[in-house]
């Protein structure tokens, strides 16, 4: 029997969704709709195969949002996170599984026991991070537990980079995915627990306050804190854990650059500035009280940067008499375009996923280590490692609903065996495996 | 004719209000009535006094707040900020004056047109700062423009401190009004322009980068701006003006220690901390990554913090195993709850108010330099320096609305001669004097 696919939404991080259900459609008789309010970006994504048709669609259009649910087996929304609710509704209304790598809301969560009557399921976080990162992490929880050990600490640490052979400027960054994200990141007071103790670091300590990671052969990493490490004690089942900090990474060097932006408060997007006529170096300096000072000279004293700094500085222009071409925006807001323009991925340019999980625990009265690693090069500007590691496992956990592997009903994030063990088998033959290291 | 004056609020910064009008009552055939929702706050300040009559208030209740402001002259509103609305309505309801020493809020400037129309004047901002900030600038201001000259630059400062004989700890700092504002001064950004450029402060950069300021004999103090200088370039009439700054007064050192409690991020209010069991030091630890390291080593090298710094942390207890007793609260809570003990402003001790404006400017081709200042100590812990310069304003221009010597109509601040030149007169029978010095 046919089953029927609705996907909403076809933007950047679909088309690796796309690809893998188109491939596996014939074998498992699926039948694709994927609709989008541009519906050319889902024509090139269909590229003319005939189990998938592209519509026009508009989610906010009740009418259509009801037919398409309703003439659905299962709805994949890859909509922006706030959006999935008016969905989830009508999935509940119509008994449709709904699937979205998107963290679960408060919205989405308070239709858990509905969900259950119905006896549909509404699974979210299966993406890259939330998704791969709590799969590959319950992996080894359990394994651990199953033989008899006690988890001490688990750091967790993910990253979206350019690929080695395409990191070609002093940064080591370019933007992989949405740059407004990238430049707000951090705000508020990053909470972790450390030996048993509360830690908090605000925004100004957050990018002096890294850790530095290994991964595989891919060299050295700084990691800065993600904001909430606590809730993962509950989700992963660790409420005792006296250690457990997640965070990204970047490469060494990033952080104490980034910072200097921090403190001077050129990230803010609280309020706007009035930049019309000004140049990099005029909108630079509005946040220094530079006088007639050197201006490297001025930044190593009063921020106490290194060199290396004010190299990354410079190289992004700030130094210099650019116009800026904005009349007005937030701080962050003018910084991103200013960041766009120099941090593009090119069109040859590859993108880079990294994850490392690493658990120390306690077994038969040692003290052990264990890393669990994986990285994921893209293949190209459409296919990058960040369309993978988000598409697929949004796309194998459909196939696996509908062919009743998957047979948990409501509110769900992929973190018992029946979802993250065959999720994770199907994705090591796309490339994305975790590689396992006993450190001692 | 006997005129009625209804005060609502009879907290710590109405005390000098009802002495003054108390005292200027007999004479100009007043009647006061003080409520408050705590009628004996207001039995003691009126003491006895005939002209005055105390009554329990409640500003929610309708009935009694229309009931008491019909049977008034004229209103004075002491409550905080926000409750002034519902009181200016019914004032414009009824044909009746208002006066507040709060900002204008967006609903106040509303009924400006509406005030006008009835004839009634809603005079704010008319305490200390803002209030006696306003009338003592406007009154140099037009001195200079009626002379011909014009302003270049004009810098603000005003504090409120301990007074010199009873500034005995290393903080040189008590509270000596509200202690939760003082403990979140700042957050946001603070705007201000300099030499015609625009200049943006974060608050992790507002304790570093403060302006050092000499006033009259009381000898040095520091500066860290206020968050808005940027409005009063409209308020003040010098639209043009190149350089407009306002800044809060401290001791100096005072801003360096203050500093590490906002890079450590203990005086944010946006989230809870657990510290049920816990220390002072726990607390303090809790927004550092110590580790087994020394704790002054580790705060001078991490945080480059003077010897200085250290002392005035340890003076406050917190590298001791105090037991905090709280549960939990912000960490700006919680590091006011300990303050509160330690910057108590004794029974014997008197507070201090300093401001002082800076003026430059250019006449007949030569630049001129001039500043205003004034320094007033507190009585005692009733009478003090917060109080009298909060509230003989109020009283002040009570009187001259009432007398008829202030004829303005609608929503006002006290900017123009009408208001300021009758009010500053008489501030300086009450020790509130204007120092003027050439500086060159």
């Amino acid at each position: 029997m046919t089953q029927k696919i609705f996907i909403i939404g076809a933007g950047r991080s679909a088309s690796s969704l796309i690809k893998y259900l188109i491939n596996v459609s014939v074998k498992n008789n699926f039948e694709l709709t994927i609709g989008d309010k541009d519906v050319s970006l889902v024509k090139d994504k269909i590229d003319g195969h005939k189990c998938a048709s592209a519509i026009q669609f508009d989610v906010q259009n009740e009418a259509q949002r009801i037919s398409e649910i309703k003439n659905a087996d299962i709805v994949i929304s890859m909509l922006p996170a706030s959006l999935h609710f008016i969905v989830a509704l009508d999935c509940l209304k119509y008994k449709k599984n709904l699937v979205t790598a998107s963290y679960v809301s408060k919205d989405i969560q308070s239709l858990n026991d509905q969900a259950q009557k119905q006896g549909i399921i509404l699974l979210n976080e299966i993406g890259l991070d939330p998704g791969i990162d709590h799969m590959s992490a319950m992996k080894v929880i359990d394994d651990i537990k199953n033989k008899g050990g006690v988890i001490k600490s688990f750091k967790s640490y993910c990253g979206g980079l350019v690929a080695p052979d395409y990191d070609t400027n002093p940064w080591n960054y370019k933007f992989t995915w949405n740059p407004r994200n990238v430049v707000l990141a951090g705000q508020g007071t990053a909470q972790y627990i450390d030996s048993g103790k509360y830690k908090y670091i605000p925004y100004g300590q957050l990018f002096k306050r890294t850790d530095t990671v290994n991964v595989l052969n891919y060299g050295q990493f700084e990691a800065y804190a993600n904001r909430d490490s606590l809730s993962y004690r509950e989700v992963y089942k660790l409420n005792d854990i006296p250690t457990l900090f997640r965070g990204t990474l970047r490469k060494p060097g990033y952080s104490e650059a980034w910072d200097l932006f921090v403190q001077m408060g050129m990230t803010d997007d609280s309020y706007e500035v009035d930049v019309s006529g000004m140049n990099y170096s005029d909108f630079f300096n509005s946040f220094i009280d530079l006088r007639n000072r050197d201006i490297k000279s001025y930044l190593k004293s009063h921020f106490r940067v290194s060199d290396d700094v004010i190299s990354k500085v410079e190289w992004l222009g700030f130094f210099n008499q650019i116009n800026l071409a904005i009349d007005k925006g937030t701080p962050a807001q003018i910084l991103q375009k200013i960041l766009e323009s120099k941090w593009l991925l090119k069109k040859e340019d590859k993108d880079m996923i990294v994850m490392q999980h690493q658990f120390i625990y306690e077994i038969d009265g040692k003290e052990r280590e264990l890393h669990s690693s994986f990285v994921l090069l893209g293949e190209d500007q459409t296919y990058t490692g960040m369309a993978k590691t988000v598409g697929l496992p949004v796309g194998i956990a459909t196939k696996l609903i509908l062919n009743g592997e998957i047979k948990s009903t409501g509110v769900r994030v992929p973190v018992s065996k029946e979802i993250y063990k065959p999720v994770l088998e199907e994705l090591e033959q796309y490339g994305i495996r975790f590689i396992e290291e006993e450190i001692r």
